[in-house]
């Protein structure tokens, strides 16, 4: 089937896939006096005396902004803002579908970091968080980072929506190939977005009880030059700033080198950079979690022959699908529920072990639920919520 | 029935009056494969090489922002937009329920005019058009007119949906009284954004066809100091533009010198200011539109046993409610069906006529149709489409 072709023809049959629908009935002029003129006063005045109640008498507590810019869309790229709505609106769709959360999309008409700060300080009243969503790195980091403080959420989903899900399918992984993450080698190929994302994360630990500790031992990040190391001089801040993170032996070379003795390969670049003799060169029971879309960094065939033990892809037509959608509507559904602020890294940790946990018994070809788990939110979200009140960052200015 | 409690209630029991919902349901691989990754990025590319395309592969022909500031809420003042969401909702369920119009709240967290604009135009590319709501005068003109060339409609609706509404009462209140429009002495009291748009679009008969003129002879503008003239010295710029329109033999005083042999009064002021005096000074046969809310500039009852033929107010439990869900429903149907850039004084004046038309014979208490007659909208969205689609300036950069 030609997906492209049969989505056009379904987007064009229903022109748009989501609307904006009443939850109350309005018939009578008795109903349109309680939800509008003279009763809506009541409400109103009553959010103006204490602006706490907007979350008890309007949508701001299910609500949530996708904002994207249209500048780093799927694997298209710099599409601009228009072309972007059908995927924010598809993002909407998921929203609703796994968490029952209210998502509309803002497609913001500038690329410039500043005017997209500041155009989501000027909606943010009617919202209860905002995921960011396919905004190119580096402005992506900085319209995060800037937005931490906003008193919502704000949650760049391609950076920790991917390295929660990759987590949540190494922990298991871990299980299956019986090596602790705190004694392994993972290499991150991809020094992105979700690349930088998933590094951080994986070098989180600290933030987690005695017993999950996922520190990992060692985690190398290539870009497309290769190790990214201290004596680089080519690295933009972001990469600069994952040194304290990566390589601490220092390690020189290309990503082929990067891989001798590797557990763990974690692709988030392009697709067939890895042979079979990279994957013989990683330790016993290699890992490879190849996520380029839509060509993987080595087809799991070719990566199962050589001896890889777990293969995850973003394929939906594969075993071990890597799928944010496992992740976000889970996240905000907690987040929300919690009225946290912002979403922390324990919440983050919280919402890659609750997805784990939805498989009992992992084995190679499942580490991770399948995408259209529907029951995955709800336990992402419990647990999320908990870690969030559990954890003051969550409420506190920082 | 306190519908202020009642209402709060209501908000309380829902949290809010809208969701978002998806128009496609998402049940299989195969469904999320056609809306999300990978088959949504056939529509995508299709927008990215024919930005026309948006209007039928998205929601955005569909999709109207109601944007406010929360300055000049209701009746409420300047209770800002956190407080101002539950009316932008209550719009909202409104478009989808007269119009089918897909309306989202963007309450903006600022007064300051620059960044209104601002805002606007960055969240623009999701949108089919901008009603904007609630925004007090003078910015809520410069905030309209600065944005009159973004290539979508936006129409602020405190000032011309009541003036299209208030101009179809009078159409029908002419045959009532069997005098021509073109024949009045109007007085209208209260010079915000209402009464302005009102008096301009009684002087704005030359955008219409010979038989349809329906320009006043004479409009009285007053505010709280008086008749609006000449010689005084208090006026902003938007009450000294009235000049041009307003007042033609430069007549001085109050208010009530001002209804001497006036033909109407339009009220949207402040409550109780007129006594039965007022309206014995009137010409034959007075026409009194006194909407300020809840309390009418003189109540109905009075206003009859003085001698007035036809009355409307703003509120619903008495005949002849002029409310702006008979008008702003059907307009941005129209304009979006007809994918008008802006909405011009030649669709206003349609809409307004098509309103009228509503009531085939009007009588002194039925001069305009219920607020609850959902067959208005579509006649208001046919007429106004038609009048786009007849006026080049509806589409052409001004």
């Amino acid at each position: 089937m030609d997906y492209n072709l049969e989505s056009i023809k379904l987007h064009a049959k229903h022109k748009g896939k989501i609307q904006v629908t009443p939850k109350i009935e309005v018939r009578s002029k008795e109903d349109l006096s309680m939800v509008y003129s003279p009763g809506v006063a009541g409400p109103c005045l009553e959010i103006e005396k204490n602006p706490e109640a907007v979350y008890d008498l309007t949508i701001k507590g299910n609500t949530v902004a996708i904002v994207s810019d249209g500048s780093a869309v799927l694997g298209l790229g710099n599409i601009g803002p228009l072309a972007a709505i059908p995927v924010m609106e598809g993002k909407a769709m998921l929203f609703k579908r796994f968490a029952g959360i209210d998502a509309f999309p803002i497609c913001v008409d500038s690329q410039d970091a500043d005017k997209i700060i500041e155009t989501v300080k000027m909606i943010a009243p009617v919202f209860g968080g905002v995921n960011l969503e396919d905004i190119s790195a580096p402005r992506s980091f900085i319209i995060e980072n800037a937005l931490q403080d906003l008193g919502i959420p704000v949650f760049h989903d391609d950076q920790h929506g991917t390295a929660i899900v990759v987590l949540a399918a190494l922990i298991n992984a871990s299980k299956v190939v019986k090596k602790p993450i705190r004694e392994m080698r993972i290499i991150v190929n991809g020094a992105g977005a979700a690349g930088i994302a998933i590094a951080k994360l994986l070098k989180s630990a600290d933030h987690v009880d005695e017993e999950d500790v996922i520190t990992a031992k060692e985690v190398i990040m290539c870009d497309s030059k290769g190790i990214i190391h201290k004596n680089r001089e080519d690295l933009n801040d972001a990469k600069k700033e994952m040194i304290q993170y990566t390589n601490p032996n220092n390690e020189e070379g290309s990503l082929k080198d990067a891989m001798h003795n590797a557990d763990v390969f974690i692709g988030v670049s392009v697709g067939e950079i890895l042979s079979q003799v990279d994957i013989r060169n990683m330790a016993e029971s290699p890992i490879v979690f190849a996520l380029a879309n839509p060509t993987p960094e080595i087809w799991p065939g070719d990566a199962y022959e050589a001896g890889a033990v777990v293969v995850g892809t973003g394929r939906s037509d594969m075993p071990n699908q890597i799928n944010n959608v496992l992740g976000f509507p889970g996240i905000f559904r907690g987040a929300l529920d919690a009225r946290a602020v912002r979403i922390t890294p324990k919440m983050k940790l919280a919402a890659a072990f609750a997805i784990a946990d939805c498989i009992e018994y992992p084995f190679s070809k499942m580490v991770i639920p399948p995408s259209l788990n529907f029951d995955v939110a709800s336990k992402v979200a419990a647990a999320v919520k908990k870690a969030a009140e559990e954890d003051s960052t969550a409420y506190n200015k920082k």
